[in-house]
Formats: structure tokens, C-alpha cells, sequence
């Protein structure tokens, strides 16, 4: 049995709560945050706190907060015997205050209101010693079944890759419901199409899914497109598709 | 009972096939292609040929060949009564040799290993006439729940829109895949965001679902991406960070 306690009240901590809930081999015993408000939605399923003096003991501390405030917040444990670990894709394991520290980050997008399946989310683990790794790997198996472990390189690298299949490509499909709703359409119309365009690359490597004028070097589509955008999107559709080309001729 | 040949032997014509062959008040009489290879993979379904004198009547002839081949198609049925439409979603209606023309272009990118439900796929039609609309809608409301009347100017906007959310994207997949290939990491860790990132703007705006370093203003983080990043992938990275920073500004 391992005890847990979770900083932090965002989507994150959240979803990572009612995942732990889950296991019977583990147990949340409390949840800090500082934002009453937020802190709220946590009553549910655990005892809460906005006073660091009354952080309890437990086996691992799991902080959830911005990027920014992980190194402060792991300040409040520094007399804490357990394992301290951040969940950020982006911040070095070394920012957090303890000798006993770690990361646990899950690869995946969180929003409040939907519910996640986190057996099939990578949890990407990385420990300060061997036998934190194996703490954090027990852990990490009880919620998952992709569990990775990675070093702080790596994850910062991963989760740049995250930013540009994640937030760019959401980008995108805001481009495409502006174009649709420019012309009275629908954003339902791509909705099928964007769903089919990320279920392909689960089985084909992207590079071998890729179509469209771009990659065909169809000249005369492009052209045709251009004169159909609005400027916002012309350097745009111009920089990828140049891209797209020159991944395509490099083959030749 | 409509009678239907299919002139095409690529992944559009194929599933399309597929999916009239399920349809009792359907019938496939024939698939026309000039490239006898591909047109094998047909037998087992239709009568094939590669003669056009041997083209069989038919109530609609539906060409599935690529952009640029259309209208020489067209060609081929001028002696014909059926309706003549084609599935393109860049080329305008005209460009059919006939005045019983339409089109039908499903919304959507094939692969020939894996199968579609036709059923959730917007199909957009047009047609020269109300008359013939009304027989492009029995056909295509046989085989998918989502039939929209659109003309060829927004069809030219709905395909550009869906370079964006489907070309454009897989690219973006694909700088992901190079990323973590570079660091040693499995695609495979991208994979549960990608499809989660397509399932959010089922349910929310695009606009609602953007979250990132870019949205925040994160300054700080986009410095240290930068610093991470290939020659090639920099400029991507800046032009859509700026875009989503302009777009997340205007609503401040």
C-alpha cells in the first residue's frame, strides 16, 4: 500500500485523483491547494487542505501545479520523508527541493470535463536513485500500462513533439472551422475527417500517410489555394506546404 | 433501383464500390479503368473494363480519377443518358463533358488497407439541376446519414479547410515522429494525444480546446522549445506560435 498525497487542483490533479481512487493498492490521504475554490471539487474523494503546516505524511508527494510554481511548492515538503515528484513535461527533475525526487508525467491533453482512460496513457517516470525508480514504477503500473522511463532531456524533446501534434495541430483545425464558418458551412463536416486523419497514424508512420497537393508537388492546386485565403493563413499554408514538398523530394 | 458504373480504380472509387455493393436498391454494374493492374482488385465485385466503347448504360456514372483526369472522363460518356458526376472536392462541376452533370465528393482520406463506415461520412453534392440533386441524394443517402447540398465555390473552400485539418496535420504528426526518433523514443508515446487531440474538437470549438505555451504567452517556454529545435522545424514553430498568440490576443 502506498500513500499519496496531491499538490495541486487543476485537470491534472484531477484526473490523476480519480485514477489513484481507482486502485485498491493505493491511497490518496489528502489533497493541498491553495485556490479555495478549485480545491473544492477534491471533498469528494479526499480530505483537503490550504495550509501547508497541515500537509500530512505520506509515501510520495505528487505535485500538479503550473510549471512555474513546481519548485516553490516542492519547498512546503522539505521536511517530508517521501518521495517528492513533479508531473511537467517541460521542467527538469532537479528543480524540485529533496533528495528524494522524481517525475511522473502523463502524456496526454486533460480537460475537465471529459473522462480519460489512463490505462492507455504513457506515464513517462524519472527517479533520483534506482529505488525511488522502482517506487515510481509500481506507481505508474497501477494506472497505466505504458509506463517509460525517461530522462530530463528526453522528456523536455518529448514534449516539444507533444506541442506540435497537440497545440499546433489544434491550431489547424481552428483554421479549418474559420474557413468552414466563412463560407456557412459546418465545422461538423471535418470533424469525421480529423478524427480519421489521427486514427490513420496509430497503425501508418505519418510519413507514409501523407497526401495532398503538397506532397503530389501539384503546382496548379496550390496556386489555386492561395488565392482563396485569407492573408493570416497564406504564410502559413506557404510554409508547410514547402515543407511538405521538400520532405517528399529529399525520397526522390 | 438506381444502376450505377464507376469509372476509377483508386482508394475512392474502391470504397465507394464497397459501400454501394451493401445497398439492395444499388446496383454496381461495372468499373471502368485504364489501368488493368488496379482494375483486378475490382472483379470480384462488378464487371470490369478497360475499353471505353465497352461502357455499359447506367443510371449515374460516378468518375473517381484523379483531378486532373476528370474532365477527359467526362468525355468518354458523352453518348450517354445517365447522370455524370465526380467526387473531386478542388474541381468545379463544369468541367464535366455533359449537362447532366453533379458531383459527390466524399469528405474524407482513404487508405486501401483500412476499412471506412460510410455512414458517419459527409457526402457534399451538387448537381446541374433540382432533378438530378434529388437522385444525387437518394444515392447518396444509401450509403451515409450525412448528405449536404453544396455548391462548387464552397466545395473549393470545404477542400482547403480539409488540407489544413488533415495534410497540414499529418506533417505536423510526422515533425513529432522525427522529434522523438531523434531522442530514441518511440512514436507510439504520441499516439494516445494525437487521437485525444481529434476526439476534443468532436465535442469543443478548437478554439475552446488550445491550450500550449503559445495561448498562455508563455515566452519563457517558446525560447527554450526554440533552442531545442532543428533549422527546419524553427520557422514552423515561430509562424504558429505568432498565430496562435495573434488569435488568443484579439479576444483579451
Amino acid at each position: 500500500m502506498h500513500t499519496i498525497v496531491v499538490l495541486g487542483t487543476g485537470n491534472v490533479a484531477l484526473h490523476l485523483c480519480n485514477a489513484f481512487l481507482a486502485v485498491d493498492t493505493l491511497k490518496l490521504v489528502q489533497v493541498y491547494g491553495r485556490n479555495k475554490e478549485t480545491l473544492q471539487r477534491f471533498n469528494a474523494f479526499a480530505n483537503t487542505t490550504s495550509n501547508p503546516d497541515e500537509i500530512e505524511e505520506a509515501d510520495i508527494y505528487l505535485i500538479a501545479v503550473n510549471d512555474d510554481a513546481i519548485s516553490q511548492v516542492s519547498k512546503l515538503l522539505i521536511t517530508k520523508k517521501g518521495i517528492v515528484v513533479h508531473t511537467s513535461g517541460a521542467i527538469a527533475m532537479h528543480v524540485i527541493q529533496s533528495e528524494k525526487r522524481g517525475v511522473f508525467y502523463p502524456l496526454q491533453t486533460f480537460t475537465k470535463s471529459k473522462e480519460v482512460d489512463f490505462s492507455t496513457i504513457p506515464i513517462c517516470i524519472e527517479a533520483e536513485s534506482p529505488q525511488l525508480l522502482e517506487t515510481l514504477k509500481i506507481l505508474a503500473k497501477a494506472i497505466s500500462e505504458k509506463v517509460h522511463e525517461i530522462n530530463s532531456e528526453q522528456r523536455k524533446k518529448l514534449h516539444l513533439a507533444a506541442v506540435f501534434v497537440n497545440n499546433f495541430t489544434n491550431y489547424l483545425y481552428g483554421v479549418g472551422e474559420t474557413i468552414c464558418l466563412e463560407e456557412g458551412l459546418p465545422f461538423d463536416l471535418l470533424k469525421p475527417l480529423i478524427l480519421e486523419t489521427a486514427e490513420k497514424v496509430q497503425t501508418l508512420s505519418p510519413k507514409e500517410a501523407q497526401t495532398g497537393p503538397a506532397k503530389r508537388h501539384d503546382e496548379k492546386s496550390m496556386e489555386s489555394h492561395l488565392k482563396l485565403l485569407n492573408k493570416e493563413h497564406i504564410a502559413l499554408y506557404k510554409l508547410l506546404s514547402e515543407a511538405i514538398k521538400q520532405a517528399y523530394e529529399k525520397e526522390l
